[in-house]
């Protein structure tokens, strides 16, 4: 059985990512499809808009076969770990390619980029630095060192965050010595950080949870952009939660935490940086919203994104040297869910697999593990229903979830 | 100026208060009336009803003529430490008396029971250890072992916190060398514990309390058993900030803390002994309110007071060392307010007083002082309106109440 990996995050699953999935199956020749899936957290340093276990859902009854969680220690974090977690699932699970989205479809473009990246290392480290050295952001810094040293268009744009993990993906093979064949497939439509919806049935992840949190929800409908099981799951959700996450909802807990904790605990979280300690003690006090609190934090320095991530370490008091670095891979293969042509491939490679399979979590004591339940409990106390909120605790005894399909 | 000190909680203050204060007054034949209060966290481990400035307005109100703070590192102590830190203000505020309440009014019991155990040292200790061998609280062992040994009416019982407090107040007045005169007056009728009210204007604290979270509020009127003030202010702090304080507003605080943290952290708490830290971590998963939770960590071996004391620690974040020793005295004096009177003796007074006089937290910058400042921001979370929370970090800029009395 040939399978395909993905990594993908569906916050929340859209057309756009069922044309993916399809096309990736398509061009991996694959009978099966694997996607590896932040948990609750995402890489943005976002709470996920519905739980994981609602997530893989929505990927099996769309299409995927199997569904492993990126540990919250490759997840919540830049492109280049995020990958390295990523492939390193994905080549345990015994895929024989993973398949990402890109704008141009060109596989081609990625490799010259990146050997043409390899060549001019040296000169294009030395412009990073200096574009730093102004005050930008990293991510501004290296897309602006690229365009200087290129001055072509035959390269990839560095300027688009999905470039970026394409190029991760296929630097991690590389670096793992993985035999996982890279593929792309051209996105349809939609630009990652889309606001609006510009096609008729492909909308960005971003665009869909705007229209979910909008005020005039009744006037905005997603219905055109997600397929029914997302829409009926979203509702289900609705229901049984009273809401849907997001980062309002915990500011409260990270307004605590931040009003209890002193500057040397502070500087103990992962990515707080010498002196940004100060900086969000002192916002914490005067802020009334997390958005008020990021707006009085953010720097030309540091990207929102990366702001976004270190607050969600600091809700789930992640730790210096509890985060993977950039040559760590996974322990183990978190099974979230999968359906009976899934089971069937795990049944059949279950003596292949190169790291250990956990289909509950009280059944697997490592350390790495207890982030992400803590993870997963943290993220719990944002859900608006407080019996609800109980349930999730059930983290700990859930089974994958199993879709019977004919 | 003659002063004589009390040492207070009022929460919320009422007529046996009242009728302390004015007969403490008469026993020390006293202009002035000093009063040091615990600030927004008690004694007992809970948060005040009302937050200190409200409950300083109510002192003044009513007859006292100085507030000052007992700094939380004395007042969510045990009585020993409790009774040190407020008798070092006394002291240093140059009162010439303290004043307590007792069952007797009675000074020569609570000087022939301290001389007792004293003589007795060495067979109570033994007597107490063997009674906390037995796996009873410290308290109860405390009583049970100064029954077997005395066997007589005629000491105190020591069962009772109001006689712990005022053994300790005497204790600590010889043990700092003060010149403070200890004195008592009996109290009027109500019982330190008594839920229901008994008498026709006087009632407990406790019993007060119950009343206003009562759910027939509307049918239990607190009017007969406090003053007109104190109903004034309650009722102004229920428009100002939607509600009053108490644990079940901080529950969610409390159990994010325990579930982001890791053991290891949970120990460096102050009171936090080996083992209980596992208990606590497991209890938070599976508790849906503080009530549910302290039924849950409770043992023979913990009073419940002691255990709240504990998790007000938890939400402060207060570690081992942070905290008063029993051989440590206050290091300033944080005057909360004061009447003309009060104005007019700390003005006569100034060069005299032992302790520098702290009006706003943003002049004085010792260490000591932060832990009060953390402790008003954490309570002005468990206010229910939001824009009153904000109100209360005014903390650090709040000059002292002055009330201008003819």
């Amino acid at each position: 059985m040939n399978a395909v990996g993905i990594v993908v995050e569906y916050n929340p699953f859209h057309n756009g990512h069922a044309f993916h999935l399809n096309a990736s199956k398509k061009a991996a020749d694959a009978e099966v499809v694997i996607a590896v899936m932040s948990g609750n957290f995402l890489q943005r340093g976002e709470p996920a808009l519905v739980s994981k276990w609602y997530r893989t859902r929505m990927a099996l009854l769309n299409g995927v076969d199997i569904v492993f969680e990126l540990p919250y220690r490759f997840a919540v974090q830049k492109a280049e770990i995020f990958a390295n977690g990523a492939i390193s699932i994905l080549d345990a699970a015994g895929c024989n390619a993973v398949c990402f989205g890109s704008e141009s479809g060109n596989l081609s473009s990625f490799i010259e980029t990146i050997e043409f990246l390899t060549i001019q290392k040296n000169q294009f480290e030395e412009n990073i630095q200096r574009f730093i050295e102004t005050g930008i952001s990293y991510p501004k810094a290296v897309s602006h060192a690229f365009h200087q040293l290129t001055n072509s268009e035959s390269y990839l744009d560095l300027s688009k965050p999905n470039n970026i993990l394409g190029i991760e993906y296929i630097k991690a093979i590389k670096k793992q010595k993985s035999s996982l064949k890279a593929l792309t497939v051209a996105r349809k439509n939609a630009d990652y950080h889309d606001q609006h919806f510009a096609s008729e049935t492909i909308a960005s992840a971003t665009s869909i949870r705007k229209a979910i949190f909008s005020k005039k929800q009744d006037q905005v409908s997603i219905d055109q952009f997600v397929p029914i099981p997302t829409k009926q799951l979203l509702l289900d959700y609705l229901l049984k939660y009273e809401g849907f996450h997001q980062w309002e909802n915990y500011w409260n807990y990270l307004q605590f935490r931040l009003l209890q904790t002193s500057p040397e605990e502070l500087r103990e979280i992962y990515e707080v940086e010498e002196g940004l300690e100060n900086r969000l003690l002192a916002a914490a006090l005067i802020s009334g919203s997390f958005h008020e609190f990021m707006e009085k934090i953010k720097t030309k320095r540091y990207t929102w994104t990366r702001l976004q991530r270190l607050c969600v370490h600091i809700l789930t008091n992640t730790k210096k040297g509890q985060m993977a670095g950039p040559d760590d891979k996974a322990t183990y293969l978190r099974l979230l869910g999968m359906t009976s042509k899934g089971k069937e491939y795990l049944n059949k490679r279950k003596k292949d697999l190169s790291l250990p399979l956990v289909s509950k979590l009280s059944s697997y004591k490592e350390k790495e593990i207890q982030l992400d339940l803590k993870a997963a409990r943290i993220y719990s106390l944002g859900a608006a229903n407080h019996i609800a909120k109980e349930s999730m605790y059930q983290e700990f005894k859930q089974p994958p979830i199993l879709i019977e399909k004919g």
